[in-house]
């Protein structure tokens, strides 16, 4: 139950249990069932809805299609002390891009450095899972993902690039880390969702029309259009925001065999992957610094909490209440759900039920 | 001599030949010297003129100060075996990011992967020249610094961070590398200056006044006013530009000990430093990944020349000829410049010919 009408609210425990069911049922085994759950529901702790339980009969149906291979043989290949690539062998993103961040912090306690590329992965649902693994052990954490192809370079009409996110999380001391976690574009798809629904226009600089016009239309993308990248326009720097795109891009894709650019497959079951691909599935990149690679751990730890209190005292520009600190208000809203429940909104509930029918496991919010 | 009235022509190499003297005359070692003036020519040939020889007279009022220190005891730390910490002694950062990068490629050949923090620095000039130090060695080059205080946080009304750029450097095969070298501000400074001298406004979400309101005004900076970050505003999702440039912040101050938020010492000799800064200079963040840690080499370079072919092939926006890679415009200006001069606008002309009185060594373009 839930104060939205729209929506229904189900404790953080019974959907854990029920979904690391689910992904039993679709044959992952134990740990990766586990380990798929913990990721698509931190996504859903933190408010990152769309990333969450949302996607997950959208992963069924590539399962069913043969392109999300739920019993791989992830194949990690150590080519340097700090260094290494992962074949995912068809993995979702949940498991392979884990299993890729175990092996950086295992070079990053050596090394104090560790890095691994990953190809012929999945969707890796919220790229701050990964990142955040790195937090216990006070290392710096980073992650990226390329995408399926729906924002255009700075000056194109074209899909090139995936909302391609970047995320680095940063242990403080007495604070709460800073977690950076930001698509490269300068709206998510999700955004132009919400709008559609309740048939509002776009503002201007988040999309064009499929010939690159200009367009407040929030169905764009449905008819073909295209996203802009972070700065929206020329004069307000879209060509750092496609720079940054293109950066994940190859790092995730052509720095390890995945594909890239146009080519990365789509993560809907309906749209088939080209058939001129030049690399195997796409690809994530991973990886983390000891702080302690750079300076006395306590010392840094101190001068974390001071950022980030100097920062939330920031004179605050008018009608806003305070400078919020990345990842801030993602940590509010993951512990005030783990205690009062993740709503979720009707077409997920009846995904869900829909899931439940199909493998058995009837999900009763 | 040159076509533009208001500007004269100066042939790269005779103004090797001045500037190296005049370093040599601030008492750099001979190797500094050198390096200074590399560093400072690579901006001016790559078209990035606000990084070149308009600096020079600026630094040399730091000497003056006694706040860059010309013959700095460069004191490296290897913390890790891929990580390591500089204190530049009061360096100019011409000198100690090189130098930084030395070490981290050294860390590189054996590890894959090497990280270099570096605090008490100043000024580090273009990005570009030490990320672009791995190509040749086929790494990807990474590089950051922190720099006065001018732009607001989201949500903020207040100068906490600098234009704190980055810079990734990719190498390719038989086309171009891949160099992004980006400010993670809507606008630099240097942007609004070009505004005010032709007595232009300028777009809305470059800038706020000093007390937070939108504002058009060139000389808004000059009034106290403030830089917006990437994004612009809340729409365009200016946070992502204020995480970006919160975490160059972060890597290049608080760590490595070095200065951050609003303490980063101003880059004018007129501004005093703050009285309670808790750290030393400014700082940078430097380091390289080898791509063959990742992959083989040749498989890299053929995906990477296939990815900067197909970008530039991308489908253009109305009146656009092409979409470019990033770095591709500045090698270009490069060739052009190498052969054909450096224009040096009449301001910076005569700031270089008082330098020349100054120091005994006429200018003489």
């Amino acid at each position: 139950m839930s104060a939205n009408p729209n929506s229904t609210t189900i404790s953080a425990q019974a959907l854990r249990a029920w979904l690391a069911d689910i992904f039993l049922r679709l044959k992952f085994s134990e740990e990766h069932a586990h380990l798929a759950t913990d990721v698509l529901l931190m996504a859903d702790l933190r408010g990152i809805d769309s990333h969450g339980v949302a996607r997950l009969s959208g992963y069924i149906r590539l399962i069913e299609a043969g392109r999300i291979n739920p019993t791989p043989n992830l194949q990690f290949t150590q080519r340097k002390r700090a260094t290494g690539h992962l074949d995912a062998d068809a993995a979702i993103g949940l498991i392979s891009a884990p299993f890729a961040m175990q092996k950086a912090l295992e070079m990053t306690h050596e090394c104090g450095s560790g890095w691994v590329g990953i190809s012929n992965s999945n969707h890796f649902g919220i790229a701050a899972y990964h990142a955040m693994m790195a937090l216990p052990h006070n290392y710096i954490g980073f992650s990226t993902t390329n995408a399926s192809p729906l924002v255009t370079p700075a000056g194109g009409a074209e899909r090139m690039l995936g909302t391609n996110p970047i995320c680095v999380a940063i242990p403080a001391g007495k604070e709460l880390p800073f977690v950076l976690d930001m698509a490269t574009s300068a709206a998510a798809n999700g955004k132009l969702e919400i709008a559609e629904r309740v048939n509002k226009p776009i503002p201007e600089g988040w999309a064009l029309t499929k010939d690159g016009d200009n367009t407040q239309d929030a169905a764009a993308l449905k008819q073909g259009g295209l996203l802009l990248p972070l700065g929206s326009d020329a004069d307000h720097g879209y060509h750092k925001g496609y720079g940054l795109g293109a950066w994940v891009d190859i790092f995730s894709g052509v720095l390890n065999g995945a594909n890239f650019g146009p080519w990365v497959p789509p993560f809907v079951s309906f749209l088939q992957p080209r058939a001129d691909q030049p690399g195997k599935g796409l690809g994530h990149f991973v990886g983390c610094w000891d702080v302690d690679g750079f300076r006395d751990l306590q010392d840094f730890q101190n001068d974390m909490d001071l950022w980030i209190q100097r920062f939330k005292a920031t004179q605050p520009a008018h009608g806003v209440e305070s400078v919020i600190i990345p990842g801030e208000p993602e940590h509010h809203q993951s512990e005030y759900r783990k205690i009062n429940g993740i709503p979720l909104v009707d077409a997920v509930v009846q995904d869900l039920i829909n899931v439940g029918k199909q493998l058995q496991h009837p999900f009763n919010p």
